[in-house]
């Protein structure tokens, strides 16, 4: 059976396993912390992948990052460590081929082919997480549009430059929709700028508490209503480490009634945490065949 | 060389012609005003059918209401006339085939063939009227989701339940960037419920109708970074009435400032003003090949 290394490269930490082609992970998980300069980080790339590399037939990175269409190098700068390597580090890191996707992109695909978009041929994936992270699937393939950076869920909840966004523009659908964005709710709505998430989820029952979480729950819901409008989806995943304070059914069921196109599911993902790994390593085997 | 009878059915005029398949229209334009009621309109179309079935290989709808991935029917309800008309009636018209698509993506498949997107793999266009059309071009085909429904315009500017919708929901993309949407904005704007979309821009250098239209615009430069963060097309189509009003050079400008993805275009439509039937026409020819 056909196997990757995959690497997943966050901003703090960096993940490495081995993927077979069924999507399974063989082995241990190692876990690192993201080195500070681009040195360290090329050798502890280069540590991993001398470990493995004689073990598969593909290294699979799933970075943060806009990847390109040739699924060697990445676009532009994002402000993360990873904007700074160019097309060809990636290629020289080992004697197998060497393939990159973008994390959200790669979570996407694993939801599609082992998860809970399985079968669905329109599939969008939106991961909750500090920020928000964009996956598309038409017609059973990821959608990376004209040079592989679609996906990127920065549109606009509001248009009178409320909310700064950390792509430099205002109002977008990360700034709201993110575990960011929930903090900056609940500051809004309690007045108190030392509020976290952890208070929020913690005293979930408590009114002021309850208006936050629904404050920040109709903004998922709105911005999922738009993107089931242009896409006519079979489903929108969710996943992420806030996504399981959504009400899904509620989502699903209020969505529904909003939307001018054809009746969608929304649900959670379930391929696990390393799915960014999974994916990256399927899309890496499936372009090597 | 092959030739589509085209029928443009809207709300309130029907427009009918021959089509080449290079996309030229051989001949005058027919007009007729929209009958009320379903029985007159099928004996509109079945007259317009009779007078030019022989010339032709294949009849060509665009209508109003989102159309299914047969190309043969329109699906639920869109509130309009077009949508009372089930499969059938759309087969049964001709003894030549019949192929339907809505008008706004028939319109969207003119500009990429003949018109201002040509050549380029990933556009959108915008038909910016009374309402909202949209049509969306990914890898040279159009893009219609899991039913046929997709490219609907209504996503939200805002989620604070300001504006009713013409879909139902509140706040859509086309509640702003439409004609109806900029006559909204000018009575929030001067407090003056009579005013009208010819007042703003007949006084257009007044600098109250100046504020009136830089907010307009503003609407429709938040939705088009928004859906350039989606998709990562090549250019975005701006066409229909309203479209002479906007500032293309200012949209491109400031949109492409604040994306996360790549450069892309802002263009005027250039296949004119039955570019729905050009559409309609090349995609039903070239589908019977």
């Amino acid at each position: 059976m056909k196997k990757a290394l995959a690497i997943d490269v966050g901003g703090t930490k960096i993940y490495s396993t081995i993927v077979t082609e069924n999507g399974e992970i063989t082995g241990d998980v190692e876990k690192h912390q993201t080195p500070k300069t681009f040195i360290e980080i090329q050798k502890l790339f280069k540590d991993i992948i001398n470990r493995y590399e004689n073990e598969v037939d593909v290294i699979a990175f799933a970075t943060c990052g806009a990847v390109n269409n040739t699924n060697d190098g990445i676009l532009g700068s994002t402000g993360n460590i990873a904007s700074e390597y160019p097309t060809m580090v990636f290629k020289s890191l080992s004697k197998k081929p060497v393939f990159v996707e973008n994390d959200a992109n790669a979570a996407a695909w694993a939801e599609h082919v082992i998860g809970s978009s399985k079968g669905m041929p329109y599939s969008i994936m939106l991961t909750l997480g500090t920020g928000v992270g964009g996956g598309i699937i038409l017609e059973n393939k990821l959608y990376k549009g004209k040079y592989g950076a679609a996906g990127e869920m920065h549109f606009k909840m509001r248009t009178d430059k409320h909310r700064k966004c950390t792509c430099g523009s205002w109002d977008c659908f990360e700034a709201y929709a993110s575990g960011t964005g929930l903090k900056k709710t609940a500051e809004e709505i309690s007045g108190d700028s030392k509020i976290t998430t952890y208070d929020v989820i913690n005293q979930k029952d408590r009114p002021i508490m309850k208006k936050i979480i629904e404050t920040w729950q109709n903004d998922i819901l709105e911005g999922i209503i738009g993107l089931a409008n242009i896409f006519d989806p079979d489903c929108i995943v969710l996943s992420g480490s806030m996504a399981e304070f959504v009400d899904i059914e509620y989502i699903e069921a209020e969505a529904n009634k909003q939307i001018v196109t054809t009746p969608f599911k929304v649900v959670k993902a379930s391929a696990g945490n390393y799915s960014g790994m999974i994916g990256a390593a399927l899309l890496a085997l499936s372009s090597q065949t």
